[in-house]
């Protein structure tokens, strides 16, 4: 990942402004400091160990770039792709109709008697109005959400899983970031040493979690997803790791992430069964990153809820507490602005969730467009509703062109001499492994850089292309990748995966 | 406040099931934390220190009394009155029609050809959504928000200050709530006694301060609004509290609450500069709340901004730290459920600066829907425009409301004999000051609960009108108060206060 500690040497490798203005402060520090209350010296120690590469320095000088193609500075492309982010709509999705419709009268009610808005629409936005405050999106909601919008996700989850899910146990949230850390907070220990939590993540993970972990103190303990066999989960690595980590951290958590991000795998059953067998052994916490649970592609491939899985395989496993999370923001319609989430926490102690809706009430609710936006997700239109048609051909066409898109990254990325790239089983990234050339590691340490980090610069500064380094999200001691999203449409896709390939070429002759 | 530890006994006088569930795991305790990992004896202990009143015990209470009124239990009245909580929709506030319809359009583009918006509003939905990633609601934004909205607050900041402010100092959050939180974060030391971080807050408060500096395990340095003076704020007091804080933490901040909550006083200029002076005194970083910028009422009463004096002042006070806050949940749209809101931080080290940045970051960024509420709030229509007409006359109409209601609430609860109130000068609150009998004061504490929670919750038993106890918000021991919201309409509030004046006399006939 790119550090900050790092961030004097990117000074001379890029104009990013941010970087710059970080630079001078470091220079001037001194007489900053002394009439600051805040520097850099004083803030929380803990909030300057967060990082994030998905919005790191890379991706602040791809908004430069931008800027200097708009002020007419000529490069070798016209416009950056931004494959940085699973931002779908940004990259050209378009929104769900009956989603919007809904939304939309929910807004401004007068809506409901437009006849050109369909009468399943209606009655959805009736029906969340009618359980809001004054009938008014503008109104709090309880603090765990709307309750009518509660008992929708609740129905949603009995019928994913055939096992039957409680309202009071679902807590919509903005989006599941928000969702995550209320449930990550209620695990620290606030103590230090060796009695410090310890939270097991993947490697490589979704950078929220070791910026979660890092601003709450506690003690990331990585696992290896294994690259050789599809980012497939073993036991024995989360025994290892487990093992080492007790002799610095007290383990309290398992993070999952299925579908995986970044890595597109997607777990068997078998192997959700192994890892609740494990943190059951553990006496881990299990944490459940299901956003992607509509995102999967690979035939062979199904999602399998850790609810269901622990469910079925009866006590005393059934007795475990799990939290699970669920997003407005991916899937197919990709929502990311409206920030709905939620968790379902199950087993949880009663005092402890008299506890995590104590400490979310001091933040009010979520957006309320947000939970609503995740009513029509878990209370989509129905076989013989009027917008049923409409809604399923866009549902089908967004997923059929992720999955499409899906086999031609890794395609694409496997026809390139260097690079090797697991199928895109799930989620929407692709992961590639990429060979970088001895002289190059050398070029981007004396830089200050992360070997993919160097990589990744370069290919922004020459083709315009967004892609955030392996670092970022954590990698095998010596291996480098980057992570992409497949969500640019078809034909540019296409377009970013040509360009890729004569960058690469070109990298690999001018650094071996 | 009503203490978790005093839980047990308001099991007894209450039926809530929140409070019975607590009691429950603590009885049968044992058995579930052999087999929890998380319980209330191995959970976050900050968490668990986190108290919030306005969504407290006597809240969940008063809906489970709607429940019962639901299904049919007699009682002396037919509704609960919410007088907890300034939900302004929920309690009867029509939303802005403006807002709405440019909302509306932003979430279902296709308004924009519907010939029943008018142009102004077509002309802000147009203008928001160009400045959002694939012209759709649904897509990230920057970390601190949509640029173009940035540059309206902004803009709205430099006309009402007459002092130019830079869109990048301005970062659009979840609610203000989101934000103080933000910027409290960056303010932790996170080293523990007399080294914690000390952050002084105004005693009566509004209880997101405690519950947030709980979460972080800083500490509280209460200073007293003065009562028998309309609740002013003395420096001499705020000398006293600082003073005394030394010897047990480490001041860092001062936070201000202008127009208060609960207490509905609005700061005189002179107040503002001596609260600067002090602060530059004694080296502390300023947060100014100022959500109800909007909210003043009283004639001789005025909104002055901590930015414009502290800038007015010159050097050295235009030098100094300051973060004021915004919302668009209070004035006159209370839009609570979208949760926009938004902090100007002004001379903050560009290093801290980018540390916020991108410690908000892994939480993406707020709801866009709430950011685009923002945006009409600071950019509403203007004189011309084809929307002007009826938007100021349903803003006038809202506030020429909020202050006869607080005229009426004053006159009203100080013709009750034993109940003293300050003018509501502006925010939306009252905060009388309640004689309670010994012997109330006996009962009370025989059933663990502060005097005042138990006047509460007997009010609300008996009326059916739901406030919240002065020992939510802090006040001068052995006084007793409660906060009520100014927000039911006229007539209901007038029932209101009827209802209020037979319970105290009844109340005092009984204890004394």
């Amino acid at each position: 990942m790119l550090r900050l500690r790092t961030a004097k040497k990117v000074f001379e490798f890029s104009s990013c402004r941010h970087l710059k203005e970080i630079c001078r402060s470091e220079v001037v520090g001194k007489e900053f400091r002394r009439t600051k209350v805040l520097t850099v010296d004083t803030m929380n120690p803990h909030v300057k160990n967060i990082e994030y590469a998905v919005r790191g320095p890379i991706v602040i000088r791809a908004g430069e770039i931008e800027k200097e193609l708009k002020q007419g500075v000529k490069k070798n492309f016209t416009e950056v792709i931004r494959a940085n982010i699973g931002d779908c709509h940004a990259t050209g999705q378009k929104p769900l109709t009956f989603l919007r419709q809904v939304i939309a009268m929910c807004v401004y009610p007068k809506l409901m008697k437009d006849p050109s808005f369909p009468d399943d629409a209606k009655q959805r936005a009736d029906r969340i109005l009618g359980s809001c405050g004054g009938r008014s999106l503008g109104s709090y909601s309880d603090s765990a959400g709307v309750p009518i919008i509660r008992e929708d996700v609740a129905a949603y989850i009995t019928q994913r899983d055939g096992i039957q899910a409680d309202p009071m146990n679902i807590f919509l949230s903005g989006g599941a970031s928000e969702a995550i850390r209320n449930i990550m907070k209620l695990l620290m220990t606030t103590l230090p040493g060796k009695d410090r939590a310890g939270v097991m993540i993947p490697i490589p993970q979704y950078p929220l979690y070791t910026a979660t972990i890092a601003e709450f103190n506690a003690q990331p303990i990585g696992y290896y997803l294994n690259e050789a066999d599809k980012w497939s989960l073993s036991v024995e690595e989360l025994r290892r790791a487990v093992t080492e980590a007790k002799g610095y951290c007290k383990p309290r958590a398992i993070c999952i992430i299925n579908p995986g991000n970044p890595t597109g795998q997607v777990l068997t059953r078998q192997n959700i069964e192994d890892v609740i067998k494990f943190a059951k052994e553990e006496n881990l916490f299990i944490m459940a990153d299901e956003v992607y649970q509509h995102n999967v592609y690979a035939e062979d491939s199904k999602f399998h809820s850790f609810k269901k899985v622990l469910t079925e395989l009866g006590p005393p496993y059934s007795e475990m507490e799990l939290a699970s999370f669920m997003s407005t923001s991916k899937g197919y319609m990709g929502e990311c602005g409206f920030r709905g989430g939620y968790v379902e926490v199950i087993n949880m102690d009663p005092t402890v969730k008299a506890m995590l809706t104590k400490a979310i009430s001091a933040k009010l609710c979520s957006a309320v467009t947000g939970q609503a936006a995740m009513d029509v997700v878990v209370n989509p239109p129905r076989p013989g509703e009027p917008s049923y048609a409409l809604f399923k051909e866009q549902k089908d066409t967004v997923l059929g062109q992720l999955s499409e898109k899906g086999r031609m990254t890794t395609e694409m990325f496997n026809s390139i001499p260097g690079i090797f790239c697991n199928p895109v089983q799930g989620a929407m990234y692709a992961f590639p492994n990429i060979d970088i050339p001895k002289k190059a590691v050398e070029e981007a340490k004396a830089k200050g850089l992360a070997a993919d980090a160097f990589y990744c610069y370069s290919l922004l500064e020459e083709t315009g292309i967004c892609v955030v380094p392996g670092s970022g999200f954590g990698q095998k001691e010596g291996t480098w990748h980057f992570r992409t999203t497949i969500l640019p449409p078809v034909e540019k896709i296409a377009d970013m995966l040509n360009r890729f390939g004569d960058f690469h070429v070109k990298f690999l002759n001018k650094y071996s």
